[in-house]
């Protein structure tokens, strides 16, 4: 994709801090860290796709085998890790080019990516038209 | 593992929303959902694990399969989509049982799980520094 920063970053056209990179991914420290201490690592396919749901079989599983990778060595650079893959503007995605997020967590480190609101379902029948609705969705 | 609740939720000795089950995956609603609207989906591999990095190779390609299928749904359900997967009670791991959440996001819903907080590194040697540690700790 020509304007995006991410194939120009993997194609070396733009420096990046780089820490990992096979055929088919890519890994380097996000610029804007939420975990300074920690490296807020950055893994992504080198094929441009926009969404999680447009990379083929193949390049998600390699994806899936390079944050294991990383995960391993952030693990042991930290005392816990989150992994986050944000998908469309509303839900947090700044550069259209699919990425997961790999942020070590320390004690006290003030981050609040899984202190959401839990809710609670009203009923069983509310749970039962939800799972209904995805049911119907898997089905397209 | 015989405490694990997932593990029971698999076995069918506890009832839960169940979406989907293939012969190495499952998914079902979270109870206490970020976003009721959405169905708050989890996502997770019928054998006992506890982090991502406990996953052999075949398991965790397994894995992102199922998480791409139920992402394609999701993201007609909402209108973004976040996937996060926590490793460790300091990262916001509950059930030790590796699993991962998917959020479907919509437009103005309160939910801040990916409004970190932005850093900046000092300098390009302290970025230097830290990708240094995290390619020794690859090495390992």
């Amino acid at each position: 994709m020509e304007n995006c920063i991410f194939c120009k970053i993997i194609k070396g056209e733009i420096p990046c801090a780089k820490i990992y990179e096979d055929e088919k991914t890519f890994a380097m420290l996000d610029i804007s860290p939420a975990s300074k201490k920690g490296g807020h690592t950055l893994v992504l396919p080198k094929k441009h796709c926009e969404l999680i749901t447009d990379l083929n079989d193949e390049d998600s599983k390699n994806l899936m085998l390079t944050i294991k990778k990383l995960s391993k060595a952030l693990l042991k650079f930290g005392e816990g890790l989150n992994i986050i893959q944000n998908n469309k503007l509303v839900a947090g995605q700044v550069i259209s080019h699919v990425h997961f997020h790999l942020i070590p967590r320390f004690k006290n480190d003030g981050i609040s990516i899984e202190k959401w609101v839990a809710n609670k379902y009203k009923d069983n029948k509310e749970m039962d038209s939800i799972t209904g609705k995805i049911k119907d969705l898997l089905k397209e």
